[in-house]
């Protein structure tokens, strides 16, 4: 039983992720991905963090635009992030059931038919997410704070698109996607839980 | 509980509000409200049925494009059958608990705040299931599937479209979105609607 869980930025999908791996006792993966890349690659968790749901594409042109001349050393690294990423990603699945958040881990484990949820909000719902989380340093405007979540989301959708044509939250790509505007997630995880057990069944 | 599900044609949503109604122990209105607008309006119901989920647009064009005469009193029945539809769905979400499958109840009940479910599977498991349903003298062409099953999803958009930007499919516009793709409807009844009254919790 491998679940993948795609979300949009301040949708709660790591909320539920988490929820869902303590109600069915599999573990979920997370930031521990991050970790094991730089461990394994040497790298800094924060610079793993920041490359590993962006696309190849994007990290490119980022480094394109600033002119540096270590564009192609930067591209090289952003794949390498990649491709440790997805090595990780199927070690992890291969060793039982597990909950993966993000990193298009749908894609990267289609083979072994994953249970796919998107989980989206609208965007009060989600600037108030992250209001939640959100610590004082950080205070954003409005503005801002929305400005950020749609830059981030881009991002995924661009990580995805560096090797799939498969959409980003085209909902043809999931399995179920829940829409967590208004929701208390804590809820709705035990008759969730059981509905993709059923999907097993 | 007001429960609505809209479907993509050969989802087997029908099937999924219908054995939902009978777990929840709560009604479900689908050909129900054909029959309620030809008995209130004089109409036969097959025409009745071929118009409820049409948008006033696309029945003003089919006329149009005919060059009959009576392109006005066409566009005035074909609102008519929608006005009158609007009325019926409000009137019997007004009586209780219920499901309403189709006809765009989830804008027209949307002061309820219902919970709105989309079902939606990919083409080979829709005409899988349209072949399933499918009576002798009906057999047609696997070309000739797929356009009937784009064509009645279109005119499903288009009567969405007749009286609001929100789009039909969008994932944004419900609260939880199904796909049925090798799914066994029959399986995630009982936890679907525990996951909905949680939802009313």
């Amino acid at each position: 039983m491998i679940i993948t869980i795609s979300r949009e930025f301040g949708s709660g999908g790591r909320d539920l992720g988490r929820r869902l791996s303590e109600q069915m006792q599999i573990p979920c993966y997370d930031k521990e991905i991050i970790s094991l890349i730089a461990r394994n690659k040497g790298f800094d968790e924060s610079y793993v963090e920041m490359m590993s749901e962006k696309g190849i594409q994007s990290a490119y042109l980022g480094t394109f635009s600033s002119r540096s001349a270590g564009v192609d050393w930067y591209t090289r690294q952003s794949i390498d992030i990649i491709v440790e990423q997805q090595k990780i990603i199927k070690d992890l699945a291969s060793k039982g059931d597990c909950i993966i958040i993000g990193r298009a881990a749908d894609l990267i484990l289609s083979d072994m038919k994953p249970f796919r949820i998107f989980v989206y909000a609208d965007m009060a719902s989600r600037m108030k997410r992250c209001r939640e989380r959100e610590e004082d340093r950080e205070k954003l405007s409005d503005a801002q704070l929305q400005k950020n979540i749609r830059k981030i989301d881009k991002e995924r959708a661009s990580h995805r698109a560096s090797f799939s044509d498969s959409k980003w939250g085209d909902k043809a790509n999931y399995d179920l996607c829940i829409n967590t505007t208004d929701l208390s997630i804590e809820k709705i995880i035990v008759p969730l839980a059981d509905l993709i057990r059923a999907h097993y069944q």
